[in-house]
Order: C-alpha cells, then sequence, then structure tokens
C-alpha cells in the first residue's frame, strides 16, 4: 500500500524551557492541528526518543503523550535507535501503514538534554558505543577525529573543506526560524575555534539541543481525499554496521548508509542522479562527505570537491542540509531524524520559504551512533 | 500477508549473572540455532527493552545485539512500551512482516534488573506513572492495593480468590524448568505473607526478574516450507489508556485490554468462546481478574468466580499461565510479553512438556503501566 505525509511540522529547536512530555505535545499538537486530523482518528501513535529515562527520569512518554494529544485508544510506542530514533520511527510510522494496522498515523520525536551538564549527557550517549572501545575513551567525537584525519590524509583533501561544511550549514540556519543557531559563521572562525578531537574543531559538531518534530501518516489513497499538499514515501530501508567501529574494513565507508540507500533506492526505483536535495546526518563535518559518498552521489574520496567546489549549497547542484543539519539547526537526538523529514516535506511541497528549492525528489539520512544504526528515506513530491 | 512464528524460545529467569546484552545474545542464539535460520536470512531485529539505560547505564542494545548474533546489515531497533515491551515487539514483528519490509524478523525481548536495589528499580518503573500521581506516592503496587479492595467489596469477592491466582500460578511454575520460582505455595502462604499494598501481600505480586526471551517471524508461506512446527499470528492488537488512573470512568475496567482484545478478535475473526489457552500480565493477581473480564471470557465482577472453581486451572476450562504466569515465571519487563507468547507458541505446537493443554488458538495479553498500553495477540495452530 502507498505511504504519505500529509503534514510535518517541529518546534523551535535549541536550550529550551520545557520537559520532554511538554516539548512532544507542543510539536504534536501543532502538528495535527497543521493538518486538520482529528485526535480520535489517530490509530498509531509512535514517539521517538533515544533516553527520556536517562536524560529526565520519566519513562512511559509515548502514554504521556498520548493522554496530552487525546488520541486513545490509539496505539503507541516508544522507538529508540538512539540518535536515528527519529529515522526509525520514520520506518515504523510506514509499516504501521504498509501493513494496513493503521490509516492514520502520528510520529513524534524528540529529546531533552541541555538540563544536563555536557559529561552527563555526552555519558548516555557515549554509552551507545561497545565496550572494548568505550573503556580506551573511543566516543563518538574521538571516532569524528581519527576519520577525519584518516579521510584527509588518504584522499588529498584540504581541511578547510571540513570548515567548509559548517559554513554551508551554518548559513543555511540562518534562514531557518526553527534552528537553534542563526548565524553565519566564517571559514577563520571555523579553522581557529578550539581543538576538540584533532584535527576537528568546536565548529564540526553539532551542538547540545531540546526539541521536537513530528509528521502525519496515512495511506496515498486518504492523502489525495485530504490535502493537495502531501509527498509519498516511495523508498525507506534500514541497516545495521559492527558495533565495535574498529572492525569495519574501510573507516571511510558507512556500511549501514551503503546498504541503507541501496534499500530506499531499489524500493523507490531510483537512484543518487534523482535527488533535487538532500539531509545528512552531520552531527560531524566529516559525517556529510561519508554521506554523500555512501548514498552514492560522491565517489569515496571525493566528496570534500563538492563543499570545496559550492556544489552542495543552497544554489549548488545537489543542496544538502538547506535546515542548517545538525550543524546549526541542532541534534535533539530523538527529534533529529523527523526534522529532516520535515525539511524534505517542505521543500517538497514548496513550504520551506526562504530556504526553497527546486525540487520534486528528496533523501533523508539519518544515522545512530557512528554510523551503527542508519535509515534512509526517498520522497516525491506529488504536484 | 499472513505471518508466522517459526521458533519461540526464552533463557532461565530468575536472578541471573549476565548483563543485558549477554541475555539478549542468549535467547537469540538459542532461537536462531533451534529454527535453523542462518543469521544471514534475518532482516530486521526487533529488541524490546524498556530500561537498559536506566537500569545498567548501556543504550544501544540493538546494535550491540545484531553484532553478537551476526545478523548485519539486518535493520536493528529498539521498541519500548514499559513492562508491555514485548508485546509491542511482536506488533513491530508482525508489522514488518505483513507490510513487506522484511521476510525473516526475530524478535528478542530482555531486562536485567536484579542488579539494583528494589527501590533502584521501582524508580525506574514508578516513572512510568503520571506526576499528578506519582508525586503523592501512587506507584503501581499501590494502584492494585486501591483496586483490589474496590473490586473485592465491590462483587463481594472472597480474599481467597486473590491467593488461589497466586497459588495455581506457582502450581504451574513448578513445571517450567525456566520459571524464577518452582515450587508450589498454599493459600495460607499466599493469604499469611507480609502486606504490601492493603489488602494485597507480597504473594499478590510478581518478582524482580532478569531474562530474555525470542521470537522468529516469517511469512506463513515461508514457514509452510521451513518447518511443521508453526503457529499463525491470526489476531492483533495494541490500544492506551489514560496515563492519569484516577481519569479512568471505572477501576474495574481495563480499557486497554478491552480495546485491544476486541482489535485482536476481529482481525482473526474470532472471540472469546474460542481459547483454548491464554497468557494474562499477572504482575498482581488482581490483574489476571481483571483482564479475564476485559478480553471477555467473565462479565464484569464475576472472574474471582472462575478462579475459585478452578476454571482457570491447568485442567480447567480455559488454562490460564500455564507457563507459571509473570507470578512464579517472573518478569524481566521488555522480555515478559515475549514470553508470553513463548508459551503459547509451545502449547500450540505440542512443545510444552508437563505443561501441554489441548490447543487450537491462544491468547496473550501483555500489559504496560497499570493496564496504561496494552497489546493483545491470537495465535492459531497450523497442525
Amino acid at each position: 500500500m502507498g505511504v504519505a505525509i500529509i503534514e510535518a511540522s517541529m518546534t523551535k529547536f535549541g536550550q529550551r524551557d520545557a520537559w520532554i512530555c511538554e516539548l512532544l505535545a507542543e510539536a504534536g499538537k501543532e502538528c495535527m492541528a497543521d493538518s486538520s486530523v482529528d485526535p480520535d482518528d489517530v490509530e498509531h501513535l509512535y514517539v521517538s526518543n533515544m533516553a527520556s529515562g536517562e536524560f529526565e527520569g520519566r519513562t512511559g512518554v509515548m502514554n504521556a503523550l498520548a493522554h496530552d494529544l487525546g488520541v486513545m485508544p490509539a496505539y503507541s510506542e516508544r522507538v529508540d535507535q538512539t540518535s536515528s530514533s527519529g529515522g526509525a520511527g520514520m520506518y515504523e510510522a510506514w509499516q504501521s501503514v504498509a501493513s494496513g494496522a493503521s490509516d492514520m498515523t502520528l510520529l513524534v520525536g524528540g529529546e531533552k538534554m541541555t538540563h544536563r551538564t555536557t559529561p552527563e549527557s555526552t555519558d548516555v550517549i557515549a554509552s551507545i558505543t561497545h565496550p572494548v572501545e568505550y573503556k580506551h575513551g573511543l566516543t563518538l567525537p574521538s571516532f569524528a577525529g581519527l576519520t577525519a584525519r584518516h579521510y584527509l590524509e588518504r584522499f588529498d583533501a584540504p581541511r578547510e573543506s571540513l570548515a567548509r561544511v559548517a559554513v554551508k550549514n551554518h548559513e543555511n540556519g540562518v534562514d531557518n526560524p526553527n534552528a537553534q543557531f542563526q548565524k553565519e559563521i566564517t571559514i577563520e572562525t571555523a579553522l581557529e575555534s578550539p581543538v576538540v578531537a584533532d584535527p576537528l574543531r568546536l565548529y564540526d559538531f553539532c551542538p547540545i539541543t531540546d526539541g521536537s518534530a513530528a509528521m502525519v501518516f496515512t495511506t496515498e489513497e486518504r492523502a489525495a481525499q485530504l490535502t493537495d499538499d502531501y509527498v509519498v514515501v516511495s523508498g525507506i530501508g534500514g541497516a545495521t554496521d559492527t558495533h565495535v567501529v574498529h572492525e569495519r574494513d574501510d573507516p571511510t565507508i558507512m556500511g549501514g548508509v551503503v546498504e541503507s540507500s541501496k534499500r530506499a533506492y531499489e524500493m523507490a526505483g531510483l537512484g543518487p542522479d534523482d535527488l533535487d536535495v538532500a539531509e545528512l546526518h552531520d552531527m560531524f563535518t566529516i559525517l556529510e562527505f561519508l554521506q554523500l559518498e555512501g548514498i552514492g552521489v560522491a565517489e569515496q574520496g571525493t566528496a570534500w570537491e563538492l563543499a570545496m567546489d559550492g556544489d552542495t549549497a543552497k544554489d549548488g547542484e545537489l543542496p544538502i542540509n538547506t535546515s542548517g543539519g545538525l550543524k546549526s539547526k541542532g541534534h535533539p537526538l530523538g527529534a533529529s531524524g523527523v526534522a529532516q523529514g520535515v525539511e524534505v516535506f517542505e521543500q517538497l511541497v514548496g513550504e520551506a520559504g526562504p530556504r526553497q528549492v527546486e525540487a520534486d525528489i528528496g533523501l533523508a539520512c539519518n544515522v545512530g551512533g557512528f554510523g551503527n544504526c542508519v535509515i534512509t528515506t526517498i520522497m516525491e513530491a506529488t504536484q
């Protein structure tokens, strides 16, 4: 059965004076109101969230949200795939409609993180990694630093190419009122910011963020009855890579990105050349290169050239992270994959305002851990 | 597409000298080995788990399990619905096959709890409840005590009827080598045990437990090619009830049970009279009565009579909790719903050993919170 998305919205991302349940309800209510879907029509409710219990001591957030939105007795469930929980929620929402289990599914992803200290937050995030690496201090930023060094040296890429990712995504974020940072930065600012994990510096990393995002899924048939502005999920696939990162054959190949995008392309009957816009998981600048290569837009070791040439800028050949990406929009773990979907949706239905590009086909790639779990989703415009 | 279960197994439940990832791998490996399914054939892997992060400081357990079982690049995800995470995992596994997303899905549910003190564990569990009640000390056992008092007085049921649930389930557990407790108790033991939440006493409550359980889902067509011993999931449905328990109209009606079983019956084209065996979520003895009434086996206020008359015993009209139930088998949160499925599977394929009853149709009802989220599953034998 064809699956469509009829509405998508997100809250302001940043340091928010609201707890997880309030954040989820904010995006959920707005999305429901915008879609004109009655709470009684919702049959399944998915909440993408990695760690409400660890961050806030609150569990059962799907039940709380079902209560706050008045969608009972809809089925409700929490989906966790660490930082790709949002993408996993999109996959579950898709499956719920495609299997006939639900005709109307609401997905809300969210995370509340900024009330904890950075060491506390990063401790929760680092517990994704395998103990054999974790015990030696190999956290996600460390992997990013090691991978960036390897990539730059092996492919003779200039350090500036990574800075250009940060500069581009900050530039895009200026036009996104919901982004955590709405300020441009210069190449110099990026290159001279404090070292975090050599050769990566502060501006190569996404921030810690609070926020939520939501989408409404239904059948294509029902979507066409309800609205003119809907998109079709024409391809979606997920894949898992090794838990121990150093077991991977090549540190510059994200196997989960390669495999999940392959599945999504096959399902959609499309390829990388068909894409008009994409949201990639730029938790670290280096990941934008690895994903551009993983989804087949660039050959291995060449994505840095796209950044240097401006091909991934808003006015480039394939605009990447028009939303500002995780880098400037922010990265509330469970919300990020849903927010990627929100941006692609808005681009395809022509609601992206100053960020608007010409796009009929868009892709979102959401990454958990250091590529440990990945979901790739392809959406197509219907107008 | 028809969905079948071709294998089901569980670990020993109890106080286990193993961490969550080891427990998950133990059930997963055994189930894979018994099913003769090759790791490469697994397309989706679901992990039902409520709180590995809160209990053990470990996240990303689906990635760890995919690694330990060698099923990469299968899609992997964690499903949480608090104490009904196992049932929710069954629903996701069903959806993955029914939607065509996966032809071969492995579900593993597990929880590691006994290394934490009882107050620490119950703190995690209590965080399911709504703050408006939680702040006043209304934990799940408190709700059970209040509900039991109300039930006994309103329906003129003898206190002994609750004790009979505990005695019956302990008797059944004796024949389950994987049960946490394999010992019979007497009515007197139950009635004279220490008060926990008046009128409920120690033996009205399930224990805190470590353990895991697993099942393999595939299409009916492929199941028939692979084995003679498979069951069909003919009905499955989930529902959410109010987060604030005191907002419910009638404290003796579990709305989530009523609604989810209605959906499962409708899908299966069956009713309560068709059932041959059932696993109900007896986290507290009183819940066995409320679920018998919720799934339509007994009229409101009369399920206690079934307990008094022995109708729910192994040799009764409708054997309930032949596995020993949560009461004596134990309740490792994320594993419990899967273990309910394991018992129904074994009964339907004739592998329940000394617990075996005559059964072609079985039901499992898995409850999250105090009936906050509920999944009901109906399985049918094929031989």
